[in-house]
C-alpha cells in the first residue's frame, strides 16, 4: 500500500522544488474528475526529478506526472487513494539541441507543443504533430500518451516522431537514451515501451524529436461525398496519385456542421447546403506541383466520388478550413455529449460499424450522433449527444449502456476503444474487458518488474 | 539452469512436428559459428508453437527460433550450452489476409520477404522492406531483428511497417495482437517490445504488415561527391525539394568499387574513373513528376556538390545501379573482412567519425577500409580489410582491437554499435560495454518478468 504525500513527507523534500497545487493542476478539460489537493513538485532538472522519485520510492508515495493537463482520460490526476505527489514538468522547457541538417530537435519534456513547432519552423523544418490543444499540451505528456492528431496519416503517431528519450525510471535511475539515431538495434526498445505508458513506467524528462522538411506548398479542400465508403475510395485514389503527400484526411458528418451553426455561428461553412458527409483533405507538395491544380485534378479523376467541392485558394482560406475542423470539439463540448468514443477500426470496416452502431444506439435511446475524425487513420470520434431540449444529465442512466454498446461493436470488428487518447483512469475497466488476456498479463508483469512498489501514476492504465 | 533437448525430451513431443537438423539450420552467412545438432521443431500453426513452448517451459529446455537464418550476429544459432530445441517457422507461411484498400497484409512468420513483396505487388501495393537477403529472409526473423535495408530513409525500419503481431510468449500463452489499426492507444506497446528482441521474449508467429501505394515512377542516379559532408548536404537539398520522395540515399566509397572490380568484374561500373565517394539516390515520384527530369534538376540545383553524375534512363538501368550496390556485401565476403561494423551516427558527425577512425586504425595495423551504407539513415557499414596479399587470418590478433577502436569512437560520438543487425550472440559483450546501465537493468528486469525460466533464445541479446 502507498503512503500519502503528507506534510511530514513533504518536509523532507527540498522546499524550492515545491509549490501549492493550483485549481488548474487538479482539473481536466471535460471537468469530469478533480484531483486531490496538496503539493506540486516543480523540478528544474532531470537530476531533481530523480531525487524526487527516489524520495517517493523510499517513502512509498505515489507520483502523478503532470504535463499540460490536456489529456481526456484522466491520466493526469488522481481523484482518490493516498494523496500523491504531483510532479509537474513545467520548469523543464530547455532546448537541448537543434540539428536542422539531421532533422532533429532535442528538448525537455515541459516544452509546449506550439513552441516546439515554432522552433522547428525557425530552423526551416516542421515538427508535424498537430492537434487542437497544441497551445498548452507539453511534450512529455504528448509522448506519455502517444498523442495522435491530424497529421498521423502522413507522419505517424507521436511515437513515430521520437528518436530517443531521457527518462527517470521508478527506482530513480536515469535512462540516458537521448539519441539522434535513425537506426539503433542495440537491445529492447524501451523508448516505445515508455511512449504510451502514460507515466506508469517512468517520467519522460527530455526527447530527441524527428523533424521533417517543410513541403514547398500546401493545399486543402472540402469534398462532399456520398458516404464514408466513398470517402475511403477517394482516399485510396489520392494516395495512389500523390503517395506520401496526403497530410490529412478528415471525415466530417452533417451533425458537426449543425452543432457549429448552433454554437459557433461565426465559423464559416463551405457549402450552402450542408452535405451529409464531407472530407477535409490536406496536401503537402514539392515546389514542382501546384496544390490547387493537384486538388482539381484529383476531384476530376474521382468522378462521381466527389459530389461537390471547395478548394482553398490561399493560405488564409486553408487556415479557415482547418479552423472549422478544429472548432468541432468545442461545439461538441457546448452541446454536451452523453458519451464520447475515440475509436479506431480497420478502415474497410468503418461503413459496417456505422451501419450497426446507429440502430443499436437507437434501441437504447433517442440520440444525435456526431461522427467525425481522422478517417485516413481509421480513427473516428463517434460521439453521442442528447436531442435538442435535453442535456447529458437526462441520459446519465444510459451512459454506461451507450459506451458499452459502441465499444462492443468496435471490439468485435477488431477495432480499438482508445485510438489516440489512451487509457488513463477512464478506460481501465475497458482495457480489462477488451484487451487480450496475454497482453494484460504481460503488461502487469512489466509494470511489476519496473515499478515493484507501484508508485508511478498509481491507478492509471492498470488498476493500482 | 536449462536442460538439453535430449532424446528423452524429444520423445515427449509430437513426432510429426520434428525433423532432423540439416547443415543449413546450423550455419550462418559468414560461417563464424556453428549451431549444435539435434532436432528441429517444425510447427504448422500458432497452437503447435504454443504446445512446443509449453513443453519446453515444463522441461526447462531452451528454444532457438529460426527464420531464414540470414542474420549476421548469431542470433539464430546457439554454439554452446545445453542443446536447445530449434524451432523453425518454415511451415507457417500462410497469407492470413490481404486488404489493399487498407494497405494491410497479414501473414505468418515463416513467409519469405520476396514472397511478401510479390503479394503486395500483385495487389497494386508495395511492401517496402528491401534488403540483400530478401530471397531467403523470413518475416518472423526480420521483425525479431527489426531489420533495416535500403528504404528506411523513406519508409522507416521494419518496426515502422508493422501494425500488429501474433506471438507465443515464453509461458506458452498466445498474444493475439494481429490488428489492422493505424492508431491504438490501449496499453503498453508490446509489439515494439517484441520487435527487435531477437526471439528472447517470445516467438512471433504472424504479423499485420503496412503496405504503401506504389510510386507512379521511380528513378535513380549515381552522383560523385567530394566527401561524406557534401553527400549529406546533397541529401538535405534532395529532401527539401522532394520531401518524402527520396526512397534511398546510399554512400559508396571507392574501395567498394575496387573490391567489385577485383571479385565481380561483370558488375558494370558507372564512372570510367571511380570517384573517391559517390551516392546512389533513388526517387519514388507521383505521375506528375518525371524521374529523369527531377534528378537532372536536382543535380543542377546542387551546383558544385555534384561533381559528376549518371542518371538511369530506364527501369533496367536503375536495376543495374542497384545491382552494383547490392553486390558490395558479396565482394566484401570474397575479400574477407578483418572486422565489420554496422554502425549508426548522428548524420552531422559522420565526417568527424571518418576523420578520427581512419588514423586510429592505422595505428593498429595496415588495413583497407570499405565504408558504404545507408547515409540517409546515418548507418554505415565500416568494414576493415587486409591489404592485398594478406588474409583476415593474418589479422586475427588485431580483430578485437580493431572492433573496440571503431566502436569506442562511435559510442563517444553518440552512435550505435549495431544499427540494423542487432545484438545476437556476437555483440552481447558490446551491449554490456556500451549500453546505458539503466537500460540494461530495465532489459534484464523485463526479460526476467516475461521469461523467468530463461528458455527463449538463451544467450541472445542478454547473457544467459
Amino acid at each position: 500500500m502507498l503512503n500519502p504525500a503528507d506534510p511530514a513527507f513533504l518536509s523532507t523534500l527540498p522546499q524550492a522544488l515545491l509549490r501549492d497545487a493550483r485549481p488548474a493542476d487538479l482539473e481536466e478539460p471535460r471537468g469530469r474528475w478533480t484531483g486531490q489537493g496538496g503539493a506540486v513538485a516543480v523540478p528544474r532538472s532531470t537530476e531533481e526529478v530523480a531525487l524526487l522519485v527516489r524520495a517517493c520510492a523510499a517513502a512509498r508515495v505515489g507520483i502523478v506526472p503532470l504535463g499540460g493537463g490536456t489529456g481526456l482520460v484522466g491520466g493526469q490526476l488522481m481523484p482518490e487513494g493516498p494523496v500523491p505527489l504531483i510532479l509537474s514538468l513545467e520548469r523543464m522547457t530547455a532546448l537541448r539541441g537543434l540539428y536542422p541538417q539531421e532533422n532533429v530537435l532535442e528538448i525537455e519534456a515541459g516544452a509546449v507543443l506550439a513552441e516546439v513547432q515554432a522552433l522547428a519552423e525557425g530552423a526551416g523544418r516542421a515538427f508535424p504533430l498537430t492537434l487542437a490543444s497544441q497551445g498548452s499540451a507539453r511534450i512529455g505528456g504528448l509522448l506519455a500518451t502517444n498523442a495522435g492528431g491530424v497529421n498521423v496519416l502522413r507522419y505517424g503517431n507521436t511515437r513515430d516522431l521520437v528518436l530517443g528519450l531521457e527518462a527517470v525510471l521508478p527506482d530513480g535511475s536515469v535512462l540516458h537514451g537521448l539519441k539522434r539515431l535513425r537506426k539503433d538495434n542495440t537491445g529492447y526498445d524501451l523508448r516505445h515501451l515508455l511512449i504510451g505508458s502514460e507515466g506508469s513506467l517512468g517520467i519522460i524528462t527530455a526527447a530527441s524529436l524527428k523533424l521533417h522538411p517543410r513541403p514547398a506548398a500546401e493545399g486543402a479542400a472540402f469534398f462532399a461525398v456520398a458516404d464514408p465508403a466513398a470517402a475511403l475510395r477517394l482516399l485510396s485514389l489520392a494516395e495512389e496519385r500523390l503517395p506520401g503527400m496526403v497530410s490529412a484526411f478528415e471525415l466530417i458528418h452533417r451533425q458537426s456542421l449543425a452543432f457549429l451553426s448552433e454554437t459557433l455561428p461565426q465559423v464559416r461553412q463551405p457549402f450552402a447546403t450542408p452535405p451529409e458527409w464531407m472530407v477535409l483533405i490536406d496536401l503537402g507538395l514539392p515546389a514542382a506541383l501546384d496544390p490547387v491544380e493537384a486538388l482539381l485534378t484529383l476531384s476530376e479523376a474521382a468522378g462521381d466520388l466527389v459530389q461537390d467541392g471547395v478548394i482553398a485558394q490561399s493560405a488564409a482560406q486553408r487556415a479557415e478550413f482547418w479552423q472549422l475542423r478544429e472548432s468541432i470539439p468545442l461545439a461538441n463540448r457546448r452541446i454536451g455529449a452523453v458519451s464520447s468514443h475515440d475509436i479506431a477500426l480497420p478502415a474497410s470496416l468503418i461503413p459496417a460499424f456505422l451501419a450497426e452502431a446507429g440502430p443499436a444506439l437507437a434501441r437504447i435511446g433517442d440520440f444525435r450522433i456526431n461522427c467525425f475524425g481522422h478517417l485516413g487513420d481509421g480513427n473516428l470520434h463517434y460521439n453521442v449527444f442528447p436531442q435538442p431540449g435535453f442535456t447529458r444529465k437526462d441520459h446519465d442512466h444510459q451512459r454506461e449502456a451507450v459506451k458499452t454498446c459502441v465499444h462492443d461493436i468496435v471490439h468485435r470488428l477488431g477495432g480499438s476503444v482508445s485510438a489516440e487518447h489512451g487509457i488513463g483512469r477512464l478506460k481501465v475497466a475497458d482495457l480489462e474487458r477488451y484487451a487480450d488476456p496475454s497482453k494484460l498479463a504481460a503488461m502487469r508483469a512489466i509494470k511489476a518488474a519496473l515499478d515493484p512498489l507501484g508508485i508511478m501514476n498509481p491507478g492509471a492504465v492498470l488498476r493500482a
